[in-house]
């Protein structure tokens, strides 16, 4: 998640210059998006970008699916002056492990984002100034809605797979319970099927640190100054949580940013301190507070189990398609997202029955490790995708009777 | 550290009613407390408690040393009608572990504090007004220094033993270091000889929500509004540090406060959320912000190793007192000050040939399980307590070749 500090080193070619697309629907209100809430939201637009050539028989699409903070802009440089590629272009180009020679690859900005897609910070059609609180409350179930739509409007019926980290996960975990039959594989990473109360606990902590800043005016903020302390001191929280202890320990340790002893003052003073601040201060220049309420909101709500299973994750994933392919992966040092979780998707997945590998990749870094050059991730993700699209190509994939979802529009 | 919300049954029987004392020293300029930063202070305040009585031989005197944001009221209750006894009165008492039939017991609140003790809050002789910045940082060594002085205001020459938690737990070590011919044993509890880069962050964040709180106005707000939006969060995220992830999981879940499912908003909703606002609300009225931050950062300060050892811990410990017994107390769930931090302590205790017991308990509930009733904890502090007590009057503890330190007055 922690995109502004990670050395992405472009690994092998890119995918050259890209740009940032907009699709918009639900353009009247009686097409209006119906979300979970109960409210219905029009018009609704989706950024994105692609990457790959769609195949003539469309088989070869990848969805990809960013985390709280990330946008469309997955890989590639929008100029060629741009300082720093997209936010996984170490994953996604030429020879990649996301092959754009062989896959198609599609990264929309979630609903309720502040990076071209519809959110808080939109205007408001009824009022022709932005939404602010106005927004409706918008879940991951509303985000998958969404990007279905996109996936549609691209002229793909079935993705390939879809894949992502963190809340990316939670998405993907989603796209696979409400569209069986338009996922033929899915790959939750630093994931997890609900998040935890500890979770929920430093999301909360972060939003009241928004609210609480004067400059909030309850989310009506647009026209002035917005809540840049509170959005700073939320990131700030949110930050340590997606490093591990260890990875603290031996980037910054006990280190004295630039002086010989203690200044005995309030000063930044550690270097972990520095680190601390920079991060608050750069997420400020490119994120919106309401948007950070919003996602943050949603992947709280997140609950597959409640939502699809009545509490019970192996019951919810009755309803995956049965030669639907999953692989799932967590990362040893992540406390946010700790590897019990993604075992408990994969327990559920196997008492059904789902071809399902998990893969718990030793790593210092903790959350953000999925972000990071990996080679196991790398190879783990390229291998897994080559086999799902040669068993589709060898018919494996809708023989038998794995029909029974056809035609069945899921909500929850 | 979180008692606001520890149910602190009265077990067994209590010290009954006590008083919070003050002592002043330091009154004049030419007397004033020599602080680490450089600066002096005078005059100095503690408050402090003591319960039991002195024995003749002034051999049976216990320190014990509050956390982060305790106070010098550690058992019995002020009046017949206080809600709750003192913050570790399961502790402290006729029978009870630390059983005041037998010792003599002295609990201060902390040079820097706001509860009796000279702190930020206080008034600046030179202006007449509150210190607020004009505070000087104090450390856990300043903080040791005054507790000497009331220690030897007592008639104590020698402690039986310094104990406490967390902080607590830093000041003990402190002790050990600073007086080791004042020290006949030390007992650290879920604490460390320095702060992890991790919990550095921590503390960082808190106190930048407290100073980028507006009515924080660079520490001057005793006579307006104080920060208590900052404050409160800065308890929040403290508190997220204080329990362990497994006690979350079992105290909250997912549940939801008071409705049947989501609102769709962004009032409170999961219980888990309730739960901190409540922390967060009751913590302002009790503490004063510039506290905090002073507080925070003398623990981020602290360093063993490096005040005492050049580095080493092992060093350091080479000027305890030979005779010196340690008792070190970790709990299994404790991710804030982590059961591999007390043995780095024990480990080098044990280099230097100091005889040490070291526990780990199994416990859920976080850092803050050394608050909380444990049998393990209460029979071990008993036990050695007891055992060092029977050593001194055995003539144990000065034999040999044990007073190398006699006369020493140490600073780093």
């Amino acid at each position: 998640m922690s995109i502004d500090n990670i050395d992405l080193k472009s690994r092998g070619p890119s995918v050259g210059l890209v740009e940032t697309k907009s699709f918009t629907f639900a353009a009247t209100p009686a097409d209006a998006l119906p979300l979970e809430c109960g409210q219905k939201l029009s018009p609704v637009t989706l950024a994105y970008e692609t990457y790959g050539t769609l195949s003539p028989e469309k088989d070869n699409a990848v969805l990809v699916v960013h985390a709280l903070t990330g946008d469309a802009h997955v890989a590639g440089r929008h100029t060629p002056d741009d300082h720093k590629p997209g936010w996984w272009d170490l994953m996604i180009g030429p020879d990649k492990p996301i092959d754009t020679n062989k896959y198609f690859v599609i990264c929309s900005n979630c609903l309720g984002g502040c990076k071209g897609s519809t959110g808080p910070g939109s205007v408001n059609p009824a009022t022709g100034k932005p939404y602010g609180l106005a927004f409706p409350v918008v879940t991951m179930g509303d985000m998958v809605q969404a990007q279905a739509r996109l996936v549609e409007h691209l002229g793909v019926s079935r993705l390939l797979s879809v894949l992502g980290g963190s809340m990316g996960g939670m998405q993907v975990l989603d796209w696979a319970l409400r569209y069986p039959d338009r996922v033929a594989s899915f790959i939750p990473i630093a994931s997890t099927a609900r998040l935890s109360a500890q979770g929920i606990a430093f999301d909360e902590v972060g939003r009241q640190a928004i609210m609480k800043d004067p400059n909030w005016n309850r989310g009506d903020y647009y026209a002035g100054q917005p809540p840049h302390a509170g959005l700073a001191i939320a990131r700030m929280i949110a930050h340590i949580t997606y490093l591990s202890e260890q990875s603290m320990r031996e980037k910054f340790g006990r280190r004295l940013q630039c002086r010989d002893g203690y200044g005995y003052d309030f000063e930044v003073e550690f270097e972990v301190e520095s680190y601390l601040r920079h991060q608050g201060d750069a997420f400020i220049k490119r994120f919106d507070a309401n948007s950070y309420l919003y996602i943050s909101k949603a992947v709280d709500y997140f609950d597959a189990a409640a939502a699809w299973g009545e509490g019970s994750l192996v019951r919810a994933f009755e309803r995956l398609h049965p030669a639907t392919r999953a692989l799932v992966i967590s990362f040893t040092s992540d406390w946010l997202f700790p590897t019990a979780q993604s075992k408990e998707i994969v327990k559920a997945l196997q008492a059904n029955g789902i071809h399902s590998t998990f893969v718990e990749i030793p790593a210092d870094y903790g959350h953000d490790a999925f972000l990071l050059p990996n080679d196991q991730q790398e190879n783990a993700i390229r291998s897994f995708l080559s086999a799902t699209l040669r068993q589709i190509r060898a018919g494996g994939w809708h023989g038998g009777d794995v029909c029974r979802h056809e035609n069945e529009e899921a909500r929850p």
